[in-house]
């Protein structure tokens, strides 16, 4: 019998109620872009951000606290927010000691949903800060559950690319009876690390959508690993840097 | 601009209500073992298959029918039913002529859920009929929805690796712009063809599960193609044998 946790992926925020999540640190993963802006902006020094699921109540919030008003809805700058989901937008100069209320497309939603799911601890993953959530995961020796944010449900490649990624580097302390979690690490695997060339080579939804935004930029920093290594963790409504 | 039809993938029945199936050719994926049970007692001869939801149904209908009960609960024969969700149980000596009442995990749940959303046309795909399968999919030039049966709304790999190989041989023919399609794909070409091999070697779930079972025979049979080139269609709330 193995003594090992557990590590399931939840490929789309319409599986996560199939897994029990109250032992569990759920990795909340939207590579494109919010888990990746929510790294880069700690990493620069925002103070905290407030997860929200609308945006009446991301302006609502904002005004209340005199914070940073952002998000998108299908990729663009949501109206009547500030400023949108790219992690070029957070630079130290801007972001440093500020909060963040954000909302995304998916990204929020699913963290709301492991919230209310009751699970155990939240942290958000990205390639951004990948070696800080891989090692946080080994140390912990919790049962894991990787929730990919996807696209409105719909399973996206890059979501998936990173829980395979995450998967690879942490797959020797965890039990993995899950096949979408085999499925992730064939995806990555397939990838050879050259994550660009192969959402842009597959054509994936999500790149089409940015590209055609003129955002290849940010896809490509969103692909680079630990250009942000913190950890983000959620505690009292707010997504903190974890003391390492 | 692209004037072939759309083909989309739901890997687990929870993600179908993503998807608008009014023009669409549903298949059914159920790999171990509903679809290709279904396959290859039509191609033995039976009259018609009725799919069921619960084991209570199979066994009214079977008795006002006078019809054959069989389904599976968790892998094994459900109690009250005949017989069980097993090709061998189904050869021409026993099945010819005959109609079969069938309740399974999965199939049947899926089967159920794509026909009250609508669905155009349902048809039935496993290993054993993928030839025939591909080959109405081409012929009739509609969108398709390749859904996959999944075990109990968790995606399997069994039936991802079945909706990539349809997609590898008709995908000239059709618009995919589907991540969980190009994940399909990318799972069924990296087994190279040895499908049993593959999930052996990945140790996938469900493989576990029948293999304890002893019923590593029948994942061998459910994994070569074209034993039962029959196209399995649903007309008037039963699974007949299409004019080929």
């Amino acid at each position: 019998m193995s003594t090992k946790p557990a590590l399931y992926t939840s490929l789309s925020p319409a599986l996560l109620n199939l897994y029990d999540v109250n032992t569990s640190i759920v990795v909340i993963i939207d590579v494109l872009r919010a888990t990746s802006t929510i790294a880069t902006a700690l990493h620069n020094g925002a103070k905290g951000i407030i997860p929200v699921d609308s945006v009446d109540e991301c302006i609502r919030i904002g005004k209340q606290m005199g914070a940073i008003t952002a998000g998108e809805r299908d990729g663009k700058v949501a109206e009547g927010l500030q400023y949108g989901n790219s992690p070029f937008e957070y630079p130290e100069s801007f972001i440093a000691g500020q909060t963040l209320v954000l909302t995304t497309t998916n990204g929020t939603k699913l963290l709301h949903m492991a919230l209310s799911n009751g699970a155990h601890q939240i942290i958000t993953g990205s390639f951004a800060n990948i070696d800080a959530v891989c090692e946080h995961l080994i140390a912990s020796k919790k049962p894991v559950l990787l929730g990919c944010a996807a696209w409105k449900d719909r399973i996206n490649i890059e979501d998936t690319l990173f829980a395979g990624a995450v998967i690879e580097r942490i797959k020797n302390h965890f039990d993995i009876n899950c096949d979408a979690s085999k499925m992730a690490m064939s995806i990555y695997n397939e990838s050879e690390g050259n994550l660009f060339e192969y959402i842009k080579t597959k054509n994936i939804t999500h790149y089409q959508r940015l590209a055609s935004y003129g955002l290849e930029k940010d896809i490509q920093h969103c692909l680079t690993n630990n250009t942000a290594p913190v950890l983000p963790v959620y505690e009292n409504g707010r997504l903190i840097r974890a003391k390492q």
